[in-house]
C-alpha cells in the first residue's frame, strides 16, 4: 500500500507551533517559535534572553533541546501528512559545539533524502515501527555554531493503525 | 605549584544552587535543584511536571540539559575549590536514551578518577586552559534511563590568574 500524497499546506508553522506548545513543557519555558515548516525545510528559533548561560551566550542544553525538538517536529509532521498517528522519541544523539551563539537560537533541520524517508514510511506501514537519523545545524548569524545528529524511533499508536 | 587543599564545606549544595540559578536561565525554567554536591558525588534533580513531553514522560532535551548542567557545575565547583576562576563550556557530547523517565528527573555525575582531575588542574595552572570528559547517568527510580558523556573545556578568566 502506498502512502497518500503529502498535504503540506495543512501542516505548516501554525500546525507545528500548536503541537509543540501543547505537548512539550520546556518549549514554552524557552520560547520556541516555529519559523518554517514545509517539505524542504524546518526551522525552530528561541530568544537568547530565555536561554543564556554564565557567559551571556546560549546554554548548550537549550541548543540541544531546540535541535531535538526540530527532529521530533519533523517526524510528527511527516507522519501526520501520511495520515498515520505515531509517537516519536529520541534514542541516541551526538552534538558538537563549535562557536558560541550570541543572538537568537536557530535550529535548521536537514530534510533527509527521499529514499531514507521512503524507507522510514515503509517500516512504519509494515512493522508499525520505524527509525530515522536526523541532522540539525545550529546557527549564529550565518555561521554553523553547533551540529546535532539524532536517531529517532517512531511507533504507530495502538488503536490508530 | 601545587593546588590548595579542597575546602568542600564552602562549596556544597547552597553554593551550586546560587550559581546555577544566577547564571543559567533554563535551570530556573525547568526547576533544577542541587540535591548533593561533595567530593564523592554531584546530583541534580528537576520535577517532571515542568519537563514533560507528548507522552507525559521526561523530554530528552530536559534530561540532556540536566546532564550538561551537572558537568558544568562539577567543573565550576572544582575550579572554585582550587581558588581559580575559570569559565567552562561544553564542546562535544553523546547521549543515549534507554528508558522513559516517568517521575522526577535525576542526574548523577560520576566524579572522575583522581589522575584525570590532577591532569585537568595542571593544564589549567600551566596553560590557562584544560579539558575533561565527564559522565552523567540519568535515573528513573533506581534504573539507568539515559547516559551522557560530555567533553568540557575550561579557560582561566582573563585578569584572574
Amino acid at each position: 500500500m502506498s502512502a497518500p500524497l503529502p498535504r503540506g499546506q495543512e501542516f505548516g508553522t501554525a500546525f507545528l507551533q500548536r503541537l509543540i506548545d501543547a505537548d512539550i513543557s520546556l518549549a514554552r519555558h524557552i520560547g520556541v517559535v516555529v519559523e518554517a515548516a514545509d517539505d524542504r525545510t524546518l526551522v525552530l528559533c528561541a530568544p537568547l534572553k530565555l536561554n543564556t548561560n554564565h557567559m551571556g551566550t546560549a546554554f548548550g542544553g537549550s541548543l540541544y533541546s531546540l535541535a531535538a525538538l526540530a527532529g521530533w517536529a519533523w517526524i510528527t509532521r511527516y507522519v501526520a501528512m501520511c495520515e498515520m498517528s505515531a509517537d516519536a522519541v529520541i534514542q541516541d544523539s551526538n552534538m558538537q559545539f563549535l562557536l558560541p551563539v550570541q543572538g537568537e537560537l536557530r535550529a535548521h533541520l536537514a530534510v533527509p533524502a527521499a529514499p531514507e524517508i521512503d524507507k522510514f514510511r515503509k517500516m512504519l506501514e509494515r512493522a508499525g515501527r520505524g527509525r530515522i537519523k536526523l541532522h540539525v545545524e545550529l546557527r549564529n548569524d550565518m555561521s554553523m555554531a553547533a551540529r546535532f545528529e539524532g536517531s529517532f524511533a517512531a511507533a504507530i499508536r495502538s488503536g490508530s493503525a
